[in-house]
């Protein structure tokens, strides 16, 4: 049950609780800001498989089984399983989340899908469909360049405009009722509609995206009937620094200042003086990784009482690069609140 | 609103209106059997673009406007957009949906997508998410042989196991009011989870498939307390003939026998004798233009009342394939009737 407030929009009557959550990353993200705050580090990327894709089915593996084991349920008691990731054909997910026979939403919504995710799981909660849902995304550093630019061994340069893929994943329990341990409550959403500027540079996935965040968050203020300062943070996924600029100067054009509350999942996450990734981190595991371990901490120990989370996501692939296409973007955001 | 029967099951208290449908389909299938039903049939399977991905974009593109044509609404009047199809990073539908600006969930479940956006889009509905959503997936031979496959130029061999990727689009807007246009209604639904036998055959999709349509038809049977004879029909996507065959042998050994009601959509879409398809169609476009040009109207003029609808997904990539994974599948069940 909800109340309609735009076509994209919907205030939860009744919240939905994130009952527990998990973060699994890679040996970089370890070594970065919220390295101690990750559930599980891998000592190197390879998580103990043969190749990046089996690693990346592990992390979501591992996820799962992390946030199911903090909720104290096992994977019999969860109604849907939400999940995605970047590769071809979602087999990072494909192949991590089958030995838990959940009945199983696979999403595609490129680094947007932890929102996406979290949105679906929430309508279906409190639209009565069931007690307990899991959300999972991730993304690996290895498996995302194959896929969409080189593999390692071709050693490929970056310009200073490009992300780094981070290789993590998040997983949350999401729960109708409230339980005394629930770690934040959602209690709305914006739905997010593809937004192309006509950008062409996958090196510079943060521009791409900047205007569906943009777009995504003007939307949410004007169908909430609220602005800025409603939240003590409104984060980004993984728009960058270059990113960030733009959505800066693009929400200024719509009358909106954001910036000091704004934050950015991917400016956070490395050091960006030690760890050498120019513009920040990226991937449907940036935004998740850093919810779990980070945002959600903020939230439990009332350092933020309420923020706008919204993942933002960069639709391309290797083939509609090649063919000259542009970089469309896509961005939902959740309203997060503390319990 | 629903009554859960099984963790997977959902019987709607209130059932969803299929208000209108579209199908548009390529020149091969425009010759097949279903030829006459389609509501368009390209001329050549380029359908005016310079690549095969674009023309799989345009394919979806044409669809959503039929169908929302049909129902005399606009495309802002729609809440959200479930849509899909087979590409790397959904690239169709990404660049097929995009001119609309409806808020877009992505989804990825293989060819069982039509399955899953019918699901999500009936909770949404039913759980009080809006008033009108609508569904589209697609595929195209083409892009599909380059995606899984070798492009086209390279004149590959097919063994009489492969399937051939259908060309066509299916949309359907759906509503939570019934209308005295709408074509049927969808009345409950089955999620199906990732099953996978360890085969890893590409081209013997059907058999890879069949293991989860047999779960996903078994536990749809125990879930509702039904069994073969409450459907005038059950109607898998794109098992094709060896799919069928595996199908009916793993369904009696679990005490089924559903041949004289089942119908598959790649078995029909085709003309065996004539059209050098093999083991039959498949893809994401398979099941939904059969649903929305041969289905629906079985049930507008009467002739069956109630049918289940089991798109089949096979969960492969050619990363995972060239890796030498499996093939696991994934079968989602809709329960849909005669309004």
């Amino acid at each position: 049950m909800s109340q309609k407030l735009g076509r994209a929009s919907e205030k939860l009557a009744e919240p939905v609780y994130i009952r527990s959550s998990a973060s699994v990353a890679g040996q970089k993200e370890g070594q970065g800001p919220f390295g101690a705050l990750f559930d599980l580090v891998g000592e190197d990327d390879l998580f103990g498989c043969k190749t990046w894709e089996e690693a990346e089915s592990t992390l979501q593996k591992d996820a799962v089984h992390l946030a199911l084991g903090k909720a104290g349920v096992g994977p019999e008691e969860v109604d849907f399983l939400f999940a995605g990731d970047l590769l071809g054909q979602s087999i990072a997910t494909s192949f991590g989340v089958s030995c838990y026979g959940i009945p199983l939403f696979g999403l595609y919504g490129a680094c947007s899908t932890c929102g996406e995710s979290l949105a679906l799981a929430s309508m279906a909660l409190a639209g009565g469909f069931g007690e307990r849902m899991v959300c999972v995304t991730s993304s690996h550093f290895a498996s995302a360049e194959k896929e969409f630019r080189f593999p390692l061994g071709y050693g490929s340069q970056r310009p200073l405009s490009a992300t780094w893929t981070v290789t993590g994943s998040g997983a949350f329990v999401l729960e109708k009722k409230k339980h005394e341990k629930s770690r934040a409550k959602i209690t709305g959403f914006t739905v997010g509609s593809v937004v192309d500027y006509g950008l062409k540079d996958s090196m510079n996935m943060g521009a791409c995206m900047a205007p569906a965040a943009a777009s995504a968050i003007e939307r949410h203020f004007q169908d909430f009937g609220v602005g800025p300062e409603e939240y003590d943070r409104i984060i980004t996924g993984d728009l960058g620094t270059v990113g960030q600029t733009v959505l800066f100067e693009l929400l200024r054009e719509k009358g909106y200042d954001i910036a000091h509350k704004h934050m950015d999942c991917g400016i956070e996450i490395f050091d960006r003086e030690k760890q050498d990734t120019h513009a920040g981190g990226s991937g449907c595991g940036c935004s998740a990784v850093t919810l779990s371990a980070y945002i959600l901490k903020q939230l439990e120990e009332g350092v933020w009482r309420k923020v706008l989370f919204l993942p933002t996501g960069a639709l391309l692939s290797k083939t509609s690069f090649n063919e000259g296409r542009s970089v469309p973007g896509i961005v939902h955001g959740l309203v997060i609140e503390a319990v």
